[in-house]
């Protein structure tokens, strides 16, 4: 009975146009991809000549069902349409397969991710709020430019400061550095993750200090040098963190520069970056997290340069230590492990675990879970 | 016997691969687009199952030989390349045309243009640095969220502080508000036109005052309101600007909030309306440019209500009104009228014109121009 009501109710919907919408990531004035109110999703595109046209998500564990194509109908003038099943809530990556021919869809606003710039589908999640553009004040988000001695180039570093960074001219701020994953870049988590807004609306429920957030690009090689063979080319990432970017980040922000104050968080390839970057300087750092990544065949002796040897001094040093993982992620059983192997021994950590694979709506849910943490006064 | 030399040496380099490079433009580390020595640029595309595939600037005026597409030639394994004719030095939007299907160039980064996510090619000219990412101190670029009361929608203005803005605080900054033209958004002055390197070079050479730029979207309709049949939907812009965006920026910035200090100025669509809101609020304007636009039609009695209906008011008023346009542009002939008629009438302005065609290398110049005769003491 209930479901027939729900039933009745959505195709009172669907026929009435009520509760569809354009999906948020759609270029101005796009009408699709259209979101339906049970989440499936229209994608049109205008292809008169094509023989075939499909859409599909970028990722096997995409929530667009996988990378598995959607054939699409032509219709009236070569425009061509389809209904997906429901998609799951979150950001999903996608491309138009037109004739073979994996390109973008001019319908989407562009994110750089898969190493070029990428459709993306952003579904919203009725049930959460948290990394929605509300009316709350709004941090900035910047771009700034900046020679890296250690690359011998000029780079962009993306900075996110706080509602009243402009106005609180005499409080110093603490730093969470946060990194994107691998064929991304500096743009993805504010485009992409929606860092400021989670930020955003965090300090203004009180539930999580004010603070800075850096992204650098993780794509970092020494001057000079070619990349590793078989490298991703980030080689140099830790010493572009420790020997430029803090030293610019502390001269041109108003911070609190100590380690108590600085954090660091990475997803995917940057988990990895952030727990090698972070463990190595425990001077600089007193918290690390790591999303989605960076712990696979953790040995609590030898890896991380036996940072983790000593479990009381381990527990003596970092402030904070937070693992993540999405259930449905392919790196969940080594996350898992991770955690496990540190609860083994005695090592004091945040375990976040809960549905969702290797995705932005699980990093925003862990960004949001590890700001609220940080920097408290304990 | 100097044209051979120089084929010679062209040559040489060819050969060599010397002077070869990657468009800036490209994504990170790729290597196509590639521009030669003498400015032929390399394109080249992975499509095994194409049967034709082509590449275009996207408008008749382009630079890469207007919008006539090049024909690709399939290669080993599907990769299809052009070398083309030498393109002219600036940023060209352009397009693959596979299959009869219009679509990005995977290897491009992306800039928001034609109302949609566009490839861009950017090709340097060897003469000219003052739009380049130089050895000078860099501001920032940063985005700002706000609730706009005209649109009543949360909007995001990008606003270029100069070097010195976070630490020279006791001083407060002229503000230049900057418009993009049809189909792009606040993202293109930065990106497309490169504004803020703009400034930080002649903010450097001391050859312009420090201050402030915003940049807006041009499309604002009112709360509530249809877009008018056939306009743009950008009739509430001028409301936007002077209800909404001065307000929040003279309260969120260390602006000289007065007429003496505030310069509008637009491109093509946003030339249009930076004539249309600055003359229409000399009370909040002392300095108004239209690049590229705006003049068409003009009647010095009637045109921007009256505004110039008595020069001598005028004179007295605008402490600088400046108008230019390419040689190449299509807009060329009513830019000149418009001059022309402002002449006729007696009222003082400058008059900048030079080659190009309706394109970011002559609006960088006009930037260039205009950045430097702002709010100098007289």
């Amino acid at each position: 009975m209930r479901d027939r009501l729900l039933r009745t109710a959505l195709l009172f919907c669907a026929v009435a146009g009520l509760g569809q919408q354009p999906a948020p990531s759609n270029v101005r004035g796009g009408e699709y991809p259209k979101i339906l109110p049970d989440r499936r999703v229209v994608f049109r595109v205008n292809a008169p000549c094509a023989g075939s046209v499909s859409v599909a998500g970028r990722a096997e564990d995409s929530g667009m069902n996988g990378n598995k194509p959607h054939a699409m109908t032509r219709g009236e003038g070569g425009v061509w349409t389809v209904t997906t099943d429901p998609v799951r809530p979150g950001f999903h990556y996608y491309e138009l397969i037109i004739d073979s021919l994996h390109c973008n869809d001019p319908a989407s606003e562009s994110f750089f991710g898969w190493g070029q710039e990428t459709s993306g589908l952003e579904v919203p999640d009725e049930s959460l709020d948290f990394y929605d553009s509300r009316d709350v004040p709004h941090g900035e988000v910047r771009f700034r430019w900046y020679r890296s001695t250690v690359t011998g180039t000029v780079r962009r570093a993306c900075i996110y400061t706080p509602p009243d960074y402009e106005r609180d001219t005499a409080r110093r701020y603490p730093v969470l550095y946060l990194q994107h994953g691998a064929g991304e870049s500096e743009r993805a988590w504010t485009s992409q993750g929606r860092a400021n807004f989670i930020l955003d609306n965090l300090i203004a429920a009180g539930k999580a200090e004010p603070m800075i957030l850096v992204m650098e690009n993780g794509y970092a090689i020494k001057a000079g040098a070619e990349p590793e063979p078989g490298s991703r080319g980030n080689e140099a990432f830790g010493n572009l963190v420790t020997e430029d970017l803090i030293p610019m980040i502390d001269a041109e922000y108003r911070t609190a520069a100590d380690r108590d104050h600085r954090a660091i968080a990475g997803l995917s390839m940057g988990a990895g970056q952030a727990l090698r970057t972070g463990l190595g300087r425990l001077d600089l750092f007193s918290c690390v997290a790591a999303f989605s990544g960076g712990g696979r065949g953790f040995d609590p002796k030898r890896s991380f340069n036996g940072a983790f040897a000593n479990p009381d001094s381990v527990n003596r040093r970092i402030r904070l230590l937070w693992i993540g993982c999405g259930t449905e992620d392919r790196g969940y059983a080594p996350a898992k492990a991770f955690h496990e192997a540190l609860t083994a021994c005695g090592i004091r950590h945040v375990w976040f675990d809960g549905p969702g694979s290797h995705e932005w709506q699980v990093w925003r849910k862990h960004l949001h879970d590890l700001a609220s943490r940080l920097f408290r006064k304990s």
